[in-house]
């Protein structure tokens, strides 16, 4: 039995398990410069909500009625593509399928035995990327600096709590439950903490939090905790603008508070970006994220559920919070 | 008879001529450092709105009572200074009275004869500078790129258009009677103009003024304009903040659509400044304005009123848009 799963309909709002329908189906021979693929790890990640509607964005939208695709560590069946062998194990952006065909061009070979095969999704794939270049290309932390994180939790919010303690910041993470916040602090060594669910004045507490002001806010998530993150920022504060998970099952425009005056008094930066900007320098930035991890500077958290047929409700649970650092699914060893 | 305006009390919301209170004055003899200054010609400007206000701020608010400040140029009547004589001409943020003694210290010397003494208010002074980093530091235009400026036909915004156009851009203009969008597009080259006073659909006129999209949007105003400026932006795009006009009023915090999801798809840029981040490269920037202003490339527009007692009511006229070009009052020749 071979599983796919499709994007049944496009969500309107909160996504549901009724958008993706999970059905048998075949898989045809690889072809020449073709690789047949079993999927091993399968990532969920915040970003596929964009690609599940079919509005404008930065990545094409996923077809109804086809499968939906994402970062995917698979191993080779079968190879009749130059450089790959059976055995072999490689990383792409593949559908959500037990085993599939695919061109060789669209994956990349991961050397077996230097990290967890897991690790390719996260803290040495794309949300390590992206934690690396957005807190240290456009964050720009400095020494002694105050560093807030919100999302701290998340695959991309730990990486960044940690290379921002590596670089010498005073780091302070906002998370919803106070299991996270734990970790953040005693395993991370977050310097402070706060719960956006149980802390009823988000600006006071930011403002404790940081008693000599933000000079870097990096935030996954927008709306009213970044509102608040901002009346704090000091002059020349750079914010990072890599996820806005509260605001992407809104239905209507979301309104706020106009930030631009602010941003003009003190001289803020604010960007935008996603990992694939910063593609000709990946090597770079994996070289270095491993050297951390392997020297025991950069510690990783994963929560792995089993099964297929998870796929859904894990990529749901992100909505939900409940991942602590990458949350993926295990496929089959 | 020497006169002095007073800030009289605070705004709550649009400023007006209560605000202020014209007396008689005396002046007291320049001691060592100090010099005797008449004011020739008086600036006003739109960040001096905040000043108005006690809220925490770039700039220190003005007090209750005391003069208001401002850009001047005035003649050196007597000095007690070493590097200035009776006669010199010079530039400083001043009092806003006739005459008055000051600390050499606060003051530039201007070299009289190499443009209209007016200009150092304007064009060669702090809106020129501050059109020139604004757009070339952060906007960073390359050629054949599409600029939009909002305030296009005010002292810093006629000067972004023509250093846009300098830099081989496709500009469009937003302003606010059609002699200003007259102006832009006859005498200064702007490609396309908007009048957002006549206009009902902004998102609609700016996608049809930029059919490749905007690049850069270099934005005097706030509000609803640069909402639908904002919707047309490319990706890589830069947000220049350098004015708010539109807010300076307000009472309550305004609100607006959530930017940071477009901000974020679209790898935006947004950047708030103030020109005197800028200030160890004003002579190199000074430079270079005179420089185009001597080739004929910046022109350089002028509504200047004439009397002393004229200040708060032009200043006021700032906020009902009655200025083309730098606005500023002729206090003596």
């Amino acid at each position: 039995m071979n599983r796919k799963i499709l994007l049944k309909s496009r969500p309107n709002g909160m996504p549901d398990a009724k958008n993706f329908e999970i059905t048998e189906t075949t898989v045809s021979d690889p072809k020449e410069g073709e690789l047949l693929l079993k999927a091993l790890y399968i990532s969920v990640d915040p970003y596929m909500r964009g690609r599940m509607s079919d509005a404008k964005s930065y990545a094409q939208p996923f077809e109804i009625g086809k499968p939906m695709q994402g970062g995917i560590v698979a191993r080779v069946m079968e190879s009749r593509a130059d450089n790959f062998k059976a055995g072999d194990v490689v990383l792409g952006m593949l559908d959500w399928q037990e085993v599939q065909t695919a061109p060789a061009s669209v994956v990349n070979k991961i050397e077996e035995g230097m990290a967890p095969l897991s690790y390719y999704l996260g803290i040495l794939g794309m949300p390590g990327l992206t934690a690396y270049f957005g807190l240290l290309d456009i964050g720009k932390p400095q020494q002694g600096e105050t560093v807030v994180v919100s999302g701290a939790a998340g695959a991309v919010g730990t990486v960044v709590c940690q290379i921002a303690k590596i670089k010498g910041c005073r780091v302070v993470g906002i998370a919803g439950t106070d299991e996270k916040l734990a970790y953040l602090k005693n395993e991370l060594g977050v310097d402070e903490v706060i719960n956006y669910h149980s802390t009823p004045d988000m600006q006071k507490a930011i403002s404790q939090a940081c008693p000599d002001g933000v000079d870097v806010y990096f935030d996954n998530v927008g709306g009213e905790i970044s509102d608040a993150v901002m009346m704090a920022l000091n002059k020349y504060a750079r914010v990072v603008i890599c996820g806005q998970i509260s605001l992407y099952n809104v239905t209507e425009m979301p309104m706020g508070p106009r930030l631009q005056p602010l941003i003009l008094k003190r001289s803020v930066l604010m960007q935008g970006f996603i990992v694939s900007n910063y593609a000709e320098r990946f090597t770079e930035a994996a070289q270095q994220l491993g050297k951390w991890v392997a020297e025991g500077r950069l510690k990783y958290e994963e929560t792995i559920v089993e099964g297929f047929e998870k796929l859904p409700q894990t990529f749901l649970g992100l909505f939900e919070g409940k991942n602590t650092g990458k949350y993926l699914v295990k496929v089959a060893e």
